[in-house]
């Protein structure tokens, strides 16, 4: 065990990532189907386009490891949706159902935002200047999609519901 | 379903976190008996004291709102507290586990900033200034938490592990 270093864990993290995105692309389309709002509708669409590319930045970083892009099953991501899917269930058709599902993908972004932070910071500390650049790129779009959550849940999104 | 509205969604919520909280509580010092640096076995227990206090600010918004504190399963915490236990299993006496433990509790510090986040606009939109206030100390301390963990990262943690 004691050899098992930061190398290990960042293949193992991107990993676990991989999995995590191809779940959120066959959520969105979902949640998009789902949302009341034009707004909130045309977001999750857009978002689903972003997400496509995201993982084809994660085929790259692993192509750049030479290992081939495999997933390991993501707990985190299952707990977060598995949510997600419960606000579609528990507020099919009412008036806060928009409102729950900003929520949901705002779990979704953090949790994104969490890992493509430390990978990052790993991919620096391993002197993968290239990984960090495209990871980095990522995080940005993730979090720009959290902010832009943000603004539709304080205007529009809640104001309905309330 | 139609007549669900922000209110329910809010209770609902306020449910998960308070879950999410106390399976918290006992995560922390399992996390601080595996950590090896000194410093983030005293962040985990500094975070342990910080966190009961959140537990009690959701048991005093509780009492506000005239309901009764009780908990909501919450499948995102499990999963992502179930990812941190894999990393003590699979990095237990690697060099690399405490950068491990540091991701981890930033995926716990990102659920949370996402959930508080949305329930601190819900709260305001809801005209519950008085529980906006408290929930908002509490994203402080949880962002104020994940920068400390941040610095933790990109110094000693990783310098060991790479």
């Amino acid at each position: 065990m004691a050899e098992k270093q930061l190398d290990d864990l960042f293949l193992d993290t991107l990993k676990d990532i991989y999995y995590a995105e191809r779940q959120i692309l066959k959520a969105l389309p979902k949640m998009a189907k789902a949302a009341t709002s034009p707004e909130l509708k045309a977001g999750f669409e857009q978002h689903h386009t972003e997400t496509e590319g995201q993982v084809e930045r994660l085929q790259q970083v692993f192509e750049i490891l030479g290992k081939p892009a495999r997933g390991k099953t993501c707990d985190a991501i299952l707990g977060i949706l598995e949510e997600g899917k419960d606000i579609m269930d528990e507020y099919k058709g009412a008036v806060a159902l928009d409102a729950g599902l900003v929520a949901a993908a705002q779990a979704v972004e953090h949790y994104e935002i969490a890992r493509y932070g430390t990978l990052v910071t790993w991919a620096k500390q391993l002197g993968h200047n290239d990984i960090a650049e495209l990871l980095s790129a990522t995080l940005e779009e993730e979090k720009s999609t959290d902010s832009k959550l943000t603004k539709l849940a304080t205007s529009a999104v809640n104001a309905k519901a309330a």
